[in-house]
């Protein structure tokens, strides 16, 4: 907890400071400064907490209002203009553990106690903040007898250092419009054209954060704001709301189409293992054991032995392929289920990157030949590709994670890595794992060997199957939301937008003619409709009590790739004026190539947004042949792709090393960007410029021969 | 536990029976049964009781071998031809536990001890059975010093009585076939148009019991050996195989695209729920507490509190709901979400009817009127109605159910309900149900009545919004098989068939020329690929393996809707011969008419399906007018429809009379035929030809005025 003066000191100022008898209200406060008799002018000012009404477990977003003293704040009507609802005066619970003062202690500065800055709205009194900078402001000093005198600019500087932004709020007009209703409108009827009222203040609506500030809050912000998804009372768990499950929905459309083309089966098994299945494979279930959920109880009864949630699927369907599986004529055998898993993490859980259930699909095949089943591998590696590119317009590498990264139990794992520039760290986009013929010796999974000479033993002419399972997670809605995201918000790919284009009726004012503001509206309905007509996802925003400046805020925030503004000049020309969001690039369109303009449009942004993200990818994978740049490289958030002998030993070492090199003394986190490198695949695409000579080129880390190139990097 | 001497007492026969010194193996029972010089002649047998491999988890699947003794039994070749896997000798678990005898003791009579017969697998010995009537056989009579004598007639009587169907085995060429393969046959190239040596016998792939035999065990059957479903090691879970979640797909395509066009909007729920959260509605969490499924532990670790798994997910949701929705024009606010659920329910599973997880949907709307609200109920059931009758071709009836019946918590709830008739059981097939304000008001969800006058104080501008929730879940599939299988297996109706045909190649003999052949084999590809083409679900079954007739009974057992056989006569006419898995008809279809031709077939057998099933369902609703009539009608498995007074007391007066009337000394189970009927649902088609008249028209079963027609049914 740091004190006030402790607060202000960081900005190096030494406010005045003067001590007098406690006073529980702001009246006898004014009155016990007004007796001091201090010889200079102040303006005695408020602080306020409020804590509007949430659901009871979540966490509280508290409101810190500062304002003059002499400014009449109507809670009520603050709590309406921000949306927020039943704003009462927080409670000594709130004040304590979120501030760290008493009720009659507050002061702006108790910010610097608030863990989580993110959570707290900030409102200053409009008529406080338009005072000249060098008035001086009388704040409670954390106790009920001690008073500070800081200027306006000083408290500027102060929430600057914080960096917290301020809510402006103009208490007078708040009151008037608060009571403008009650004037005797016709009721039934709602306003047109007037100031909106907007159930959001477009300043609160916002990101507040900067991608390239705190991208940790940028990222939850966005998530939020965007109502992509919502905070759950049960730690780790996360709502998927209507815009990211779409998404998922687009996802599973395209790869269940594409499997089921390939003969693989939909299945569905229960969530429930026995701990007996669960443990049938020893290095398979080591990975997994810390993080299983166990169901012990039903109801009030106890269960006679506990039972666990699936963290995944291999020993529970196994058993089955056993029984299944009678004949090499029942290869390949290919079964798909698309469900939630559950991994119970103790590390920081993180919205769609880290969760304790998520979904997937996991596939689980059969194969008669390492061939077929390594055929496979790469049809499904393919398939991930495509999610990521086509869909989600991203770049990712395609490559064979090394020993040490591959999946516990497999023989080979195969990946798709992605990349999030803002932090230069990978990330594992999905992975296709060859699982050679381990489990199907575990689970005795045989068909007899079609081509096994007619004299064999009956042991030579079992086979075991050869087995592939692979696996992709709505994680990848987290990647796409971090390189595609900005500081206006989401940014969406056309192809899985939702709404892919909003028509928003401009250009009206309070001169606009009843009939022409009529042709307008009608103008975006008949848009919106023609291009629901193509296919296109659009929707007309005709929403009367909002500005068209707030509309495009509003849709920006949640990524709509292309918006279409109609206004009568528009209507003169015959044209429409599209703004996409990826690049802000505003452009006309002719109503009579609406559809295809449109189409077109998109097909570019999906394109450019692809581009885009590859260029920078391309560009943060740097070939490093010497150890000494290897460190700096990571630093410089890129990926480093080096000569590498391929040993786990040497792994390790490099882990190790590019952690302690830019991590002296500092606490070891595995999220903090000083964290050590992991190898992230040997790429399909080996470096052809530079290739490795055998018994010549040495690996990087530890100057033995080198096998391959790898690519390495910090990663989530 | 019976005694060998009492099951034949059930038969009238008081068998010869000999003590002799007890003995361990066969040989030396043979020597001392010689010993006691019986003077009557007999034939030794062995009775022997196998355990195949299955997953340790597994219910075991004993196989009993009932042989003469002289009689080589090659327990390997044996389960190959069963296509059991690893038939070993059982243990004396096994022995003790299922057949209630020691190791020495065994005999067929044993298998009067198994509570269900239906997992043994009972084989004979050809040479034994083939002995004349009154040839005696010598048994172990229990213990290994007595011995029983019964005749083959006495024997097969016995079997008949446990109504256990044999699977008969000529063990001679049994062990020739076993042999064969090592004959010097050319290796690699697989034998054709051979005698079959399917992996599955015949007789053991078909449907055992009949489905108006042990109906019960005819739906196990059906689903276990359609593969549409397996059994799983935690109790009450099944695992959904591809042909049945695939049913399940073909729902959930339907009715997502239909509530999309809606306007609802898919969302994702985590799986977790807090006992805070889950505790929020009192009445609502009545039903469901006892059933709940609770997460106490994860990896190694307690955690703080319980966590409960959704049984269903108003309490999970309407938190959210009352922070998302701002304003009235948030309103209609709807969103859905496929996933699966989980109610504990300790009484006896049933696949797909009760299980402890199951897959659903569930739709939470908000709206701002209860007219608005109704509407959308209505929607709703019209879709459930449409998945029943036009994906599943089975009938419903639409109609409110009764106060006792309704949703917990709710205001009414709709339902279609459907009906086996077998079992002459209703079922709930769907609900839709109207929450009113109950939850709104619980859970704070209001906005601002756009239409309440300007001067309304705050509180009666309030509106709490109206409320929905529907859902239909994998239930529908058990429904569906249930009324459409036949005796030898799944009928699927053609709009959710995995395969909607196969295409087998016929008529080949071994004067067949190889020309010919090819021609058959290529003429069978094309046409599945001619098909494929234009839509239809079809594959060509060209396994070489299996015969025609091996064929035709494994996809009737599939239930697959049309078979399309082509052979060489077939070629010279230019045509395939047709066949319809529901009817058993057969026509021939001009190739030149293939694609059309197909297509209208499966158009008929859907619609037929559909007419039949609701022309059996019609029947079966008899309007009843006098209290004598209600139970005899429930018990020649019929649903009475009569005039209703529309009173709880009355209904369980309803369910006690008719469960007591038939039920007179017998065990109370809700399982049993003669249990109570309940309430279905007041349908929304009254009887017109014989209005109800208020004031005139008596409740039928308690004689006060009648206010609707109400049917009323045994139920699942």
């Amino acid at each position: 907890m740091s004190t006030v003066l402790e607060s202000l000191a960081k900005l190096s100022i030494s406010p005045k400071s003067v001590s007098h008898e406690a006073t529980v209200d702001n009246k006898a406060w004014s009155d016990a400064l007004a007796a001091a008799d201090l010889g200079f002018d102040y303006k005695v000012t408020k602080c306020l907490i409020l804590k509007p009404k949430t659901a009871k477990s979540a966490t509280p977003t508290p409101v810190v209002v500062i304002a003059l003293d002499s400014t009449e704040t109507n809670v009520t009507a603050l709590g309406k203009k921000l949306s927020l609802k039943e704003c009462r005066f927080a409670n000594e619970d709130l004040l304590k553990g979120t501030f760290g003062v008493a009720k009659d202690a507050v002061s702006p500065f108790a910010l610097s106690n608030v863990s989580d800055l993110s959570l707290v709205h900030l409102v200053l009194d409009a008529a406080l903040w338009a005072l000249p900078g060098t008035t001086l402001l009388a704040f409670r000093e954390g106790a009920a007898d001690k008073t500070v005198f800081v200027t306006v600019d000083e408290l500027k500087a102060y929430l600057k250092l914080i960096e917290k932004e301020e809510i402006e709020i103009d208490f007078s007009t708040l009151a008037a419009a608060a009571a403008k209703p009650a004037a005797g409108k016709p009721a039934g009827k709602a306003p047109k054209k007037e100031a909106a009222a907007p159930a959001e203040d477009s300043h609160q609506m916002g990101i507040e954060h900067k991608k390239d500030g705190d991208f940790s809050k940028w990222y939850q912000q966005v998530l939020l704001k965007s109502e992509m998804l919502d905070y759950y009372d049960v730690s780790g768990c996360y709502i998927l709301r209507p815009l990211s499950y779409n998404i998922w929905k687009q996802i599973t459309n395209f790869f269940d189409d594409a499997i089921t083309e390939m003969g693989v089966e939909d299945t569905y098994f229960p969530m429930f293992v026995s701990n007996r299945v669960l443990e049938r494979e020893k290095d398979h279930i080591e990975g997994f054991a810390p993080e299983v959920a166990w169901v012990t109880k039903a109801g009030s009864s106890d269960l006679e032995e506990p039972i666990a949630i699936r963290p995944t699927s291999e020993t529970v369907m196994y058993p089955y392929f056993s029984k299944w599986i009678r004949s090499h004529r029942d290869l390949p055998f290919r079964i798909n289920q698309w469900c939630s898993v559950v991994r119970w993490e103790f590390k920081n859980p993180q919205p769609f990157l880290r969760t304790r259930e998520f979904l997937w699909q996991e596939g689980h095949t059969a194969h008669l030949t390492k061939g077929a089943a390594g055929e496979e591998v790469l049809q499904i590696l393919d398939l991930y590709e495509k999610v990521y590119n086509d869909l989600l317009a991203l770049p990712v590498v395609k490559g064979v994670k090394s020993e040490k990264e591959k999946f516990a139990g497999g023989l080979y794992t195969t990946t798709v890595e992605g990349f999030i520039p803002q932090t230069g760290r990978a990330i594992q986009g999905g992975t296709s794992h060859c699982l050679g013929q381990n489990f199907s010796k575990m689970f005795n999974i045989t068909v007899e060997d079609p081509n096994a000479p007619a004299n064999a033993s009956e042991e030579a002419k079992k086979i075991h199957v050869w087995q592939n399972s692979w696996g992709i997670s709505t994680r990848t809605i987290g990647v796409m939301v971090m390189v595609h995201g900005d500081d206006k918000g989401l940014v969406l790919p056309p192809r899985v937008a939702l709404q892919q284009a909003v028509v928003i009726p401009c250009g009206l004012t309070v001169k606009t003619s009843k009939a022409d503001e009529d042709k307008v509206f009608d103008g975006c309905k008949e848009i919106a409709a023609r291009l629901k007509k193509v296919g296109v996802k659009s929707k007309a925003d005709l929403r009367d009590n909002y500005t068209p400046g707030f509309k495009f805020n509003h849709w920006e925030l949640r990524g709509v790739p292309l918006r279409i503004e109609l206004g009568p000049k528009d209507l003169e020309k015959s044209q429409v004026t599209c703004v996409r969001r990826d690049t802000g690039a505003k452009f006309a369109l002719p109503l009579d190539n609406l559809e295809k303009g449109v189409q077109e449009a998109l097909d570019t942004i999906q394109r450019e947004m692809f581009e885009r993200a590859k260029a920078k990818m391309s560009d943060s994978i740097v070939p490093v042949d010497k150890w000494e740049d290897f460190v700096p490289t990571l630093n410089a958030k890129k990926l480093c792709l080096i000569p590498w002998c391929d040993r786990v030993e040497c792994e390790e070492d490099i882990k190790d090393n590019s952690a302690r090199t830019s991590n002296e003394g500092e606490e070891e986190d595995e999220r903090a960007p000083s964290m050590g490198a992991k190898s992230l695949c040997k790429p399909f695409e080996q470096l052809t410029d530079k290739p490795i000579v055998p018994g010549e080129t040495k690996c990087v880390a530890c100057g033995q021969d080198a096998k391959h190139y790898m690519l390495f990097g910090r990663s989530y």
